[in-house]
């Protein structure tokens, strides 16, 4: 499976780079007035060029399980990417992370300049639910409605943007840091990371019509291997340098950061990241040889080097 | 009309209120996992507690022309106007325009602190498709993804979020200022705010379930109404003082902001401000007293003196 893996993989992320290339043309669509080249450039530079696009990937792939290929799901995975995009240049910026290096470039406030990141991390926010609202993503409107509907669940005040919230507050930039217990650090990750993992594999799963005894198998294989995903992160920033990963390693510590490592210790984390990628394979235990490739998804997780 | 007009705006931004407040309680819905009280907090700031809500007002007056009334309009109202919040809250940042009064208050991220201003602005973009998207704003999937794609179009990049990168353009930060045509600054400002005003009552239309003539009209109202409400906006800022407006005032020439006051002069701008504002009423012509009050909408738009 390994080299297949890799190869869907890799094939995968080609596909989504010549969708979100498409995507943020210069040409304005219908009901945009224009479309200013420097915000483009911006929203490209923090979209195009790297990536394992394992978002898109998981959204794919988890609608292939039910035979719908194409470009509906690479439609939802580049507006999946474009979310996850605006994030990443949000927490970047110096008021947030305050991160010089992502992927192994200039992050993009310091490339351009803080107005324009932030304006591109707005714009890519909004073009994600453009494009998944538009007919070309998918024709019947209850489905375009249910993928917009659960990106801006996962998106939101109850989601990533709220779990950044929450990481913030147990820095201590907002009074003393908070020493957060196990299922705190839990609910944050599942929040900042979590949420938009699973909801990669939901959407994937609405495109492809599953009934719902699949969505929820589908959905629990979602939030183990988001949890999975995310504590192999803490452990990548204690193990892993920073040419390796691209972007500072070792920072969560130093700035107080709430981490599993933190909360377990670097061997436990160890041992609860290998339990909750098992368990994402668990979860798919009604699917037959076909979901082996998300299978392998849930290993590439937690065994990646960056 | 003018008692009954004021009446009925004071009665509608009533309800937007409380229609904010409910949207914005502590609780989490479905799908989201915790509603951090630092972030909520935020969120209710931005958006609570002042403004005439006239975008949510014509899109409930719109909707009202097609005996469209209650839970859906108001719902649909607020999103919209937790889109505009969070663009103020954006705009107000120090990478941005660096205000610290809006609506008589300090700006969120002087009342707040910048990463809060900034996820707060986030979270109520998220929110605002959020909103639109649930079937309580509408039952009709394909009416609820028109609303998504109409704010994702008049919001982002080729829309406000555009519209706020040419202003920024437009003052000379990445390069010499440019001295912007009457061309150029009547784009700049469709995008900037004509979009969302002009979407305003396009949502109504939708929600309202209008056929193609009736909405070209409106569409039509809608963009000289956004048009004309720019131009008195840029006349109130030389000509008002900061205590009625709530905001600083003077600082558009100071900052050399693209405004049709420093393309035409302000006499000139003045006689354009009330021809946008005749031909927003024009528009209507085809329907009855049931319009009066979008028709005086449109004067009070350039009548308003904060």
């Amino acid at each position: 499976m390994d080299a297949e893996f890799d190869a869907r993989l890799g094939a995968c992320a080609e596909a989504v780079e010549r969708t979100l290339d498409a995507l943020l043309g210069p040409e304005p669509l219908a009901g945009e007035i224009a479309r200013p080249e420097r915000l483009v450039a911006a929203m490209r530079y923090a979209t195009l060029g790297g990536g394992k696009r394992l978002r898109p990937f998981l959204l794919v792939e988890s609608a292939r399980l039910f035979d719908v290929e194409g470009e509906g799901p690479l439609r939802a995975g580049a507006a999946l990417e474009m979310a996850h995009c605006y994030s990443l240049a949000h927490d970047d910026l110096p008021a947030m992370d305050d991160d010089d290096l992502r992927r192994g470039r200039p992050t993009l406030h310091k490339a351009q300049d803080e107005a324009t990141a932030i304006l591109a991390g707005d714009a890519l926010l909004t073009y994600a639910f453009d494009v998944l609202a538009d007919e070309r993503t998918h024709p019947d409107p209850a489905v375009r409605i249910a993928l917009t509907l659960g990106l801006a669940r996962a998106g939101g005040l109850g989601g990533m943007a709220g779990g950044q919230m929450l990481d913030l507050q147990a820095e201590g930039r907002y009074g003393a840091a908070e020493a957060l217990g196990e299922g705190d650090v839990r609910r944050l990750q599942a929040m900042k990371t979590g949420a938009l993992l699973a909801y990669a594999v939901e959407a994937g799963a609405i495109l492809g019509g599953a009934d719902s005894d699949d969505r929820a198998a589908l959905s629990a294989y979602g939030r183990a291997l988001g949890a999975a995903f995310q504590v192999a992160d803490d452990i990548l920033d204690v193990e892993s340098s920073a040419d390796a990963l691209g972007k500072a390693t070792g920072k969560d510590a130093g700035r107080g950061k709430a981490t599993l490592v933190g909360a377990l210790g670097l061997a436990e984390a160890k041992a609860e990241r290998d339990r909750l990628a098992l368990a994402a394979e668990l979860a798919l235990a009604g699917f037959g040889p076909e979901a082996d490739v998300l299978r392998a998804a849930a290993r590439f997780s937690v065994e990646r080097r960056s």
